[in-house]
């Protein structure tokens, strides 16, 4: 079983590969490709190619480009950072409700204008609109706060250690059923500026939003009006649009709005720990074994 | 059963006191006293007071103003905000590891520079410096969170959820014994610059040192110095000394130290939290039952 690993040698991944039971193959030999780079640079695939593993739980670049093909395989990395981004979201939410921001910013004694904004976590309940692998991740860790879970997903299957399950066709109703929000929804069609205007008026106006999906799940300038109107309390986004947001751009001038530069799951740690689930996919491959996180290309995830 | 309440009226503590079986008095004619004041404005005592109940988990003022005697059973509201507490210590981890506090000051995308520092919480150890009813809050939080913990308690027995349980007399060897450092022991004599030079050099240096006890528990020149050199990668402080923190200490210069205004546990928030421990032992003293929070003037808390 030869693999071909792309854009680079990585060590990590060439070690997954070899613990797995592969060998690290040019591209023209091989029977499988990783890719831990982007859409654009992805190269023609021979046709001996069976299977794709990409690095990433967001591939929205990879379908764009017309790559994802229905003769092939393809396995992406969700579920793989859910641990790491669903501690960055549970953060995230702390660092609204108990002002961290205002402090660092201020950078200066100001206790008498931040002691009045401080909520806290406990008690809350928490709306996880698209709960997959980082919302089930976020789970046990909100639960521990003393916060109850609505879930939001496509089916509307119940989710373990949530109090409520909407399906997808429900989600208008979300907004009203919680006190804070996160987005952790895949990007496709049905989810562009799933948050905008009326999902802003709907929440309390006490609402923090956490997005670490994608840039264009929220309306990024009906947000900036919610934010200058206090709509909603606060907002604390891992992704934006458009990304990377450039200076001088309206949500920069917020105080109530935390920008962190898509690092919910970081470019530097991605090798480290996307191996352990590469070994895994590729001892199945070689036994024969189903896939973990494999590819449904008519949902486009 | 008349129970004097000060400095000032206040609705919840009213209603706790009333609710428990109690009438709200003035001080000539009460059998206990709540306080939410501070100790420099405590009244003289009548005799026939028996019980003083304060608002506060920390009340090392009382005890230097030698106000706390052994004629009358005194209670604190050690526990009351535990939840509180808890919840900010471990959004202060999450702050500093997960790079928050560099991106709010950053103010732009800064991508390079934020997404190697971000490590993760999960998988790490933390130990809790007196692992009291704050850091027994924090336990099952933190392991929600994958984290495993150290404790550190007068007496070292087993605390229920901590891997090690170290007596205080050990101290000096927890800080080679985890990767991050939360400081939540009383303020007394014994915990006075506990944590120090010596300390931040047997710590890793990628280690976040988070502080919701008081102030003086860390030598604050050595902390100067420690985050200066790289000794440790961060601290987050909601308790600094001298406190307030004034304007151009040298903390304030340091990018790696995130300091807020002693809101882990809010003013505005006090009475509110605090009124329904405060009816519970209102009615247990009616009971003759055991109060909730006695204070041992012996240990200074």
């Amino acid at each position: 079983m030869r693999i071909h690993l792309g854009p680079d040698h990585d060590d990590y991944l060439a070690a997954a590969i070899t613990d797995g039971g592969a060998t690290v193959s040019s591209l023209e030999d091989a029977d499988a490709v990783v890719w831990y780079g982007s859409a654009e640079d992805f190269p023609a695939l021979p046709e001996r190619v069976r299977w794709v593993q990409l690095a990433y739980a967001g591939i929205e670049p990879f379908f764009r480009a017309g790559l994802v093909d229905r003769t092939r395989v393809w396995t992406n990395a969700s579920g793989v950072y859910a641990d790491n981004v669903a501690e960055y979201a549970v953060g995230a939410l702390l660092v609204g409700l108990r002002q961290f921001h205002t402090a660092v910013a201020a950078n200066r004694w100001s206790k008498d204008r931040i002691d009045p904004l401080v909520r806290p976590l406990h008690g809350s309940t928490v709306a996880i609109v698209g709960c997959g692998g980082i919302g089930r991740a976020m789970i046990p860790r909100l639960r521990a706060f003393g916060v109850e879970v609505v879930a939001v997903t496509r089916s509307g299957r119940p989710v373990d250690g949530a109090s409520v399950t909407l399906p997808a066709h429900r989600t208008s109703e979300v907004w009203t059923m919680a006190d804070h929000f996160v987005v952790a929804a895949p990007a496709t069609a049905d989810t562009d500026r799933l948050v905008g205007a009326a999902a802003f008026d709907a929440m309390p106006d006490t609402a923090w939003l956490v997005n670490v999906a994608r840039g264009n799940l929220v309306d990024t300038d009906a947000l900036v009006d919610a934010l200058r109107a206090g709509t909603i309390a606060g907002a604390v986004l891992d992704v934006t649009e458009p990304e990377p947001l450039p200076d001088g751009h309206p949500l920069w001038a917020l105080d109530n709005c935390v920008i962190t530069p898509h690092v919910a799951n970081t470019r530097s740690g991605l090798t480290a720990t996307f191996a352990p689930t590469l070994r895994e996919n590729v001892r199945r491959f070689i036994a024969g074994e189903d896939l973990v996180a494999r590819v449904d290309p008519s949902a486009g995830y």
